[in-house]
Formats: structure tokens, sequence, C-alpha cells
């Protein structure tokens, strides 16, 4: 793929929009050159990062008691209309497929699922039948397909994602509310933990929720852009979908009752696009120590006369080494300086290059994409260091991502100060009248005038409005934060 | 889901079909009543194995130079025409994408994948520039649609079907060939080795190629009902996709060439549903050891005297062998009898009973699934019979399936012997004239006169024809195999 890996030509602080598009092919993440709209291919680079967040994710939902399962990728016509909410909400986004073989038509339309609630929730009729059924926790890891009309950009959005979704049953209301709290925990431990993407969880607005949801909650990450990117979201969705599905079971009283039902959905591809553009430099990626594809690279410096004494030095590292996800680049017919290039805008944590001179001195040179910092290591201490550089990896990227993230969110007192801030790429914290229906006039008029939009009160912590709406200076019901969106 | 999961009513011997069908819900592994032709539910007992296939088979095949990479689901109409023998062969099989959101057509019908080397090869055609780009190769983990005209059922035939494609681009025709012998193995170590199902490789008969093959090779494994499964199947596709699709590179002499391709699919639903067959008895399932979703189950045999030390020591089980997937099952509300049944029925390779006799003779008591044999061992001796087991296990189940596998192939002199070895469910294995067009004819004969199939030629083994045809009684040139199939 000759020329196309050569480094970036521009730097991510001067055009992040080019800077995230030329990333795409030079470091084999994306190829939008499939010919249909809005469905890029996603390379062998960023799947293998994909890979190890699917079962990060995984792990942590069997850890809380989810079991996986796998419903078909179509669901009839007929099961979206059980929810009047719920098909006036998807519908307009859905694929259709109307057709078999030679131009047959199906007996019934088939949508490809762009959520999965109307095929799961007929099943949870059948199979739960009494409390001791409950909870039911279900999550199923696939693709769902949207016909956004928005603009698409590979990771961020897109016609196909890939993701996860978990559908969990209660007996009753506050076992529903506690998934609802476990799901945005498994949210930070995930994001904040594993990826080192700050992110705020908000209660969304009345106006702005899931569709056929009594309440939806979701984490926004602030890209360099200045746009906030929608990263799980978690409902809860009451009783509406156990009545429109008839969900019930017979509980410890002998009565029949409706269950309570939560959902989660991690976009993992969604998520990626998040933590390329939050780390990155203008070198390329920087990759979070537990999803890079390799932990390790390591590069011989190869002259004809000490080949094959740096060869085998290079094989003892593999050996020591071999606990983790390790590549040996022996290349010739590249430079080592272009090879440093290629896996510095891959992201790769560590890179060790073993020369002639290390050999001599009895060392290890050491790079670490973390602080992009070069140093030698006497050879007995390797272990040691690379343990010590997988604990503080993540770590310093959450640390200087937070600071960015706390230093972008402003807070405004009035509309002048709201345009200002969301005109220089940061948040606006605003005092609001309110989040109810009543509130989305209020709304309209931020997204009119700024192309912002309000997403919503931080959950967690209360935060006492301490003046009037900016917009229709009435008194204010919530703090609430404007901003960019994707 | 109380009832459903109580046990079998019928035995596996006297009505395999019946058999199977309860064990799709008794066992939870497959739900029919959703509200599409043969798209079943994979409930979360099959789903679990079915991962663990897929991570044993993505290993294998990352070992031997595969990438993952994700395609997208959808293939535009044009696409298929490219290549005429694959449009001829797929194109009655496609579910297509015709419209979006409130009845908008699209502007081209998109066929949701029914395999994917139309939406590979193009994008190859961009990536594969140099003979240094070479060998080129890539595996997809998903889903593929077909809309299938034969009876459906779960894991065996279905409109959904999940499973591996690798897609692998060489510089000339011996790499290619290296590869289909390399996916023959690594067929036989995922199959044999860890899933104890015994198959034959055939190379198909020109009639019955993947479309647009030059040579198809696939494994059959034989079912208890007597028809035979085909399994894994690697194809040769020369330079017909590479013409098709423009797939060209500078080899080392200059000159621009067209790539040698090879495609490989492991349909893992459908090895599921073959060793579920093969392996379980009267009881219920029989999992092989390394696909079991617990390798171990305990259960503490509670009364309430001894309740709070026999917990105590299923614990200490516990802790000593959590590099197992071993679960613990102390539900108060059932027996242990119908606990024990239970995990027989679902397969588990191993229970681990502890209860106060237990206690007071420093024991466990031990059932292994492989044999069905129950016995107590020393506390002290704990891990290392479970070694043992571990090890035994899956080769025991290959010893038997072997043996019986062997006995259901019978060498047939006439047509009169051949449609006794058909009708009494096994294999037979006849001289024939031709596996090339002009054998075609015999073989529609077979069909016809016995609904069995010619499966090919033994790969590996050159059979030397003992007599003539079968069918036409000219010289035969092969020895082939004739079997029912699904």
């Amino acid at each position: 793929m000759g020329q196309e890996k050569d480094g970036l030509t521009v730097k991510k602080s001067e055009d992040f929009s080019e800077w995230y598009t030329q990333l795409m092919i030079k470091a084999e993440l994306a190829d939008i050159r499939y010919n249909v709209k809005g469905l890029p291919v996603y390379m062998h680079w960023s799947t293998k990062s994909m890979k190890k967040m699917y079962r990060i994710m995984e792990n942590i939902l069997e850890n809380e008691g989810h079991e996986p399962i796998l419903f078909p990728a179509m669901i009839p016509e007929q099961n979206f209309k059980l929810e009047s909410e719920h098909v006036k909400g998807f519908i307009p986004e859905v694929f259709w497929v109307t057709e078999h073989g030679n131009n047959e038509k199906l007996e019934e339309k088939l949508a490809l699922r762009p959520t999965s609630e109307t095929a799961f929730y007929q099943m949870y009729a059948l199979w739960i039948r009494s409390y001791r059924d409950l909870p039911f926790k279900r999550y199923q890891s696939g693709t769902v397909w949207r016909y956004e009309t928005k603009a698409t950009r590979p990771f961020f959005r897109t016609r196909e994602v890939h993701w996860i979704e978990t559908h969990n049953a209660f007996a009753n209301e506050k076992d529903a509310d506690n998934q609802v709290i476990k799901d945005m925990k498994t949210t930070e431990e995930f994001l904040v933990n594993k990826l080192a993407i700050p992110f705020i969880f908000f209660q969304r607005p009345q106006w702005d929720k899931f569709s056929g949801a009594v309440n939806s909650f979701a984490a926004d990450a602030l890209m360099p852009s200045g746009k906030v990117l929608q990263l799980p979201s978690t409902h809860f969705l009451g009783q509406k979908f156990s009545k429109a599905f008839n969900v019930k079971f017979m509980d410890k009283d002998k009565k029949e009752k409706y269950v309570y039902i939560t959902c989660y959905g991690p976009a993992i591809s969604r998520i990626y696009g998040a933590l390329i553009a939050l780390h990155g430099d203008d070198k390329g990626l920087i990759l979070p120590f537990d999803i890079a594809p390799y932990h390790i690279v390591v590069v011989p410096i190869l002259f004809d006369k000490t080949k094959t004494k740096v060869l085998k030095k290079a094989d003892e590292i593999l050996r020591r080494l071999n606990d983790y996800d390790i590549f040996m680049d022996k290349r010739e017919e590249y430079t080592p300086g272009y090879k440093f290039n290629e896996w510095e805008m891959k992201g790769v944590p560590i890179r060790i290059e073993v020369g002639p001179n290390d050999l001599e001195n009895k060392t290890f040179t050491i790079f670490r994409r973390d602080i992009n910092k070069k140093y030698a290591i006497k050879e007995k201490d390797l272990e040691k260091e690379i343990l010590k550089i997988k604990k503080e990896f993540t770590s310093n990227l959450i640390k200087k991502t937070e600071v960015e993230f706390k230093n972008n969110i402003k807070e405004a007192k009035n509309f002048e100060e709201m345009r200002n801030i969301i005109e220089n790429e940061k948040i606006a914290r605003v005092c609001f009248c309110s989040l109810d229906k009543e509130g989305e006039n209020c709304a309209t008029k931020i997204e009119k005038e700024l192309g912002a939009f309000v997403r919503g009160k931080k959950v967690g912590k209360i935060e006492k409005p301490f003046r009037n709406c900016v917009i229709c200076n009435k008194k204010s019901k919530e703090v609430v934060y404007v901003a960019k969106s994707y």
C-alpha cells in the first residue's frame, strides 16, 4: 500500500478534520471508497482494537450478570407498530428488506434492525414467567443499521454501527433504576479507566429521549472540533414496552405484573472514533494500552555485520515479553526511521529498539508514545520497565484529556457569553427554564441561533440554578450544558 | 422458564429429529418462535459456546497470518454482476434491501451479503499494488443471510448464518494452492482436536462447486439422521474474481499480474449444530471441554445443619479451580437431583458435588459427562483429577465418534448395494465415471432414485477405482462417496 502509508501532511491542531481523514487510510483504519454512502470498510488496524474493546466490555457485562444472546438482524414491520413512540422515532431511519431472489416480494417488509427492542421483548414475553426468572439480563454484540441523513464520517456517524445492546427486565422499578446507575458505572469503568475518555453523563431533556423511553441518560465527550459526541446511553423504559409486548410475570404475591425494562447501548465503533480523535497528535494515533493491537513493537537495527547477533537479542525480547501483544518488525525494505514513524503514527504504546550499540552497552532503547520520549534501559530491567509503562500509560492519557475537558466547560451568564463559548468550540454551562416539554421552545431558539443543543442536566450531582433562564429569563429549574454536536 | 427446562421425553436413538427439537428450548439453545421463518433466536447457552468457538478459530487464523477486517453487510447489486457464475449461483438466495424510511426507494438495490467476495475484491483492487503486499490475508467474523428454500432447522440450515470468511490474495498459483491445503489443516485442528467431529474433506464435483470457483473442497460430517452436513469449505478461485474486479499487482519482474484468490468459510452456528447432534445422548448435550460455557458446575448438597460448612467448602473449590470456567449452583428452590439432570442435559463436562458426607470423608464427588460416571476423590487430589479429565475429555469423544463414522461408510459394488447403504442411513463408497461435467447425468440419476448426492472424491489420498461406474457401467475415473444431505 506504498505511498498511502507515508506520514500525515497536516497538524491536528491546525485542521482536525483533515487530520482525521488522512489517518483513516494512512493508519489503515477505514476506507470510505466502498461503493455505498455511509458504509465504510473498517480495516485491520481499527478492527483489531475494536475486537479488544468488545472483549473488555463483554467481560464487564458478564461479570454484571448479563448473558450473551443472538437475535436475527431482521425485524418484521408489524413489531415496530406495537410501541407508538418507538415507531415514530425509528421508522424514518430504517433500511427495509422487501424482496428476495429475482424481484420476488417478501410477504412482509423486514426492517434491518436499527435497535432491537421490538425483536427482544416479544421473546421476553415467552421466556419470562415468574419472579424467579428475574432479573433477566441479556446482551448482544452486533451490528445495527440506520439510514442517517446527517453527514457521515467513519466511526463518528455511519449507516452501520458496531455496538453492544443490553436488554434487562426487572420485577420492580427500583431494581430497574439501579441497573441504570450500574450502566453509568460500567460506562465510567470502560471509557475512563480503559480508554481515557472523559465525559459527562447527562439526563437528556424530555424532547431528546430515546423513542419509547421514560428517561434517557447519555455520556457526551467533547471532540477536538468543539462538537460533543454521544457515547453510551442507558434508558429507563419503565413498563411502556412490557405493556406493548405483553411481558408479564407471576410475582411472589401470586399477582401477574408487567416487568420494568432498561436498555443500554455502547457503540464500539463510535467510541473508537472518539478515542482516536482525543488522544492522537501531529504524528498520528496514540492508543490506550489495553486496546492497542500491539502493546509493543520491536525494531531491530540491522547492519550486515551485526545482523545475526541483533536478531538473536530481539528474539530474546519477544520471549521475555510474551505475555504482551508484541510484534517484531524485521522488514528489510524499510529504514528504521521509516518504521519508527509508521508505528508512532499507528499509536503503538511502546517501541523497543535494539542495535549494535545496545548490544555493546547491554541496553535496550525504549520509546513510549504517551509522553513521546526515548531513553535507554539496562537489559535486565526490561520486564520491570515495561510493567511500569503499562501501569502509567492510560492514566497519563486520562490526566491530559481530563484537564482539557474541564478547561473546555465554561459558565455563561447570558446569551452573548453562551454564543462566545460555543463559537470558541467549548461547552457552555447555563441556567435554563426546564427540561420538561415547556423548555423545548428555548432549546429550539438555541439551536436556530447557534446550531447548538441543550444536552441535559448532569447526572449524580444536583446543580442549583443561580440565575434565570438564559433564553426566556423565566425562573430556572435546571443547570444545563449546551454544545454543538455530531 | 419453569417446566420447559424439565428433562427430555424422547430417546436420541429412537427419534433423533424430535430429540434435537426438544433440546432447542429445554437446553436454552434456540427458539424458533421468532416471527420470521428460518430466523431462530440463539439463546444464551448456545451463544456462549459459539463465542468460544469464534475465539478459538480466530486465534488459529491469526496465527496463520490472517488479519481481521469488517466489511459492510450490504453489497450493491452491480457488484454481483461482475462475475457471471457467481451472480447465477447467488442471486436466487439474496435478501434485497430496496427501501428506507417511509416507503422511499433506494437509488440502487442492496444485497444483504450472502457471502462477501463481491464486497472484498473491489477493495482489494484499491489496496493491493505490489508483490510486497502479498500474500494479503484477511478474515471477517460476522453474519450472512440466504433466502433458503429448503426446510430450515436451527443451526443446521437457517436464513441467517454466523460464520467466518477468509479472503486471501497471492502472487502465484502455488501459494494459493498451499493456502487451500492449510485451510484443510485448520479445519482438522478445529473440528477434530477441539470439537471431536470426524469428517471427510471432499473435492466437490464440477457441477457442485461454489459459484465462481475453479475448485471447491468441503468437509462433510455424518449426522445421526444418516444425512451428511457440509461443514467448512475452502475454494480455489484462481484468477476469475481478480479479473472481474481488476485486482492486479506489480511483480518483482516489473510486470502487472492478476492475483490468485482463495476463500474459506467456517460456519460457526452450523458447526455447533453438528457437534450437539453428534455428541449428545438420551440425557441431552455433551459439550467438548474447550467450548463448554462452564467446564465445571459445583453443586453443594444443602441441609440446614451443615449448610454453612458445605458452602464454605464449595467456595474453596471455586477458589482452587478459578482457572476454569466454573459455576456454583446454590439455588435452594431446586433439589440436587433436579440440578444434576439440568447440568447433564446442558452438557457441562464436569460436576463436583460436595455434601455432609464428603466433608466427613474429606472427599469430593465427581461426575464426568464423557463417560457418565460418578466417583469420589480425595480433597487434595482435586486439581490433579480435573486436569486429567480435561486432557481426556475431548479425545474420549473423538474416539467414540470416529469409530461410528468409519462404521457408517460402506463400499457398494452395484446400485442395489448402494441403495441399501443409503436407506440404512450410511455413506456409500462407490466407483464413478467422472466428476467432470460428463458425470453429471449419473449423479442426477442417483439423486432422482435415492435422494442422495455424489459428495466428491476424498482429498489427500488417491483412491483407485476398482470396477466400472455404479450407474452407467462405463470405465470409472474416480472413487466417490454418496449420501443424503442437509
